[in-house]
């Protein structure tokens, strides 16, 4: 079993907390929380111990085939708010982030607390979730500005 | 102070165990070990508590005047020897790296040990070590392979 910290650590430099809202038409956007890590396929390894210590999740592979010299990569990913709330927030709240990622986790927990309130099932709740995050946006690329080497987690947030 | 464990997961994912050879024409080529851990500028806090865990090493401020959209990076090295045989080494043998870099920090060591017997000091020993680096890096080659999105810790080994 990995040491709780080892965790924090690596998830600090790997890991990402991100925030889904999907284009629908017609309806209600969707909004989903997505704790994940991706890493290249020779380090499934390490994704199954932190699977096995936060006990939910699950393993995808992902093949990169319009990329064929691209190496394949594994991902950890947890995307039910159910496990992210009894599980992924408590364990990062006990073992906190040290350095650039807990602004990420913060507003990350902020919009699991709308979630849990069901804001995230009226337009207007979206809509402030939506504000949110474009608030962490901004305040995440005036850091980035232009760095190619920099990334912030991903697609998500 | 940060939990040791917290240090090897952020390590496994962002840090750098490095073996330069310099290219001297007419002497004995320089065999240096360096560890380094690179961020950008706004995560300065974290090697500080790195260092302050470590006790050695020293951090840089690197500019990129060259690319003027890139964020500033700082740097945390450690290039003394001894103290990378007596702290760096020690360090992550007591609490093991879990992922890919662990077989950079095993190549480390085994260079770590020719130098301690003095063995980069003659040109069979330098030519001893660039064999290995070279063993190294096409192992880490045919794991990369074309892949942009994979760095084996940056210049080094």
């Amino acid at each position: 079993m990995l040491n709780p910290h080892y965790i924090v650590g690596f998830v600090d430099g790997e890991g990402c907390f991100s925030v889904s809202i999907s284009r629908l038409r017609f309806r209600i956007p969707e909004v989903r929380l997505i704790f994940e890590i991706e890493l290249r396929e020779d380090d499934e390894a390490i994704l199954r111990q932190i699977q096995d210590t936060l006990k939910c999740g699950s393993i995808y592979f992902l093949a990169y085939e319009r990329y064929a010299k691209w190496r394949p990569h594994v991902k950890y990913k947890v995307a039910s708010f159910r496990d992210i709330r009894a599980k992924v927030i408590p364990f990062f709240k006990r073992y906190p982030l040290q350095a650039k990622k807990r602004s990420q986790f913060e507003f990350f927990c902020k919009v699991a607390e709308m979630i849990e309130r069901n804001d995230h099932k009226t337009p207007e709740g979206v809509e402030a979730i939506r504000t949110l995050r474009d608030s962490y946006r901004k305040h995440r690329d005036s850091l980035d500005a232009g760095n190619p080497h920099v990334q912030w987690g991903g697609t998500g947030f």
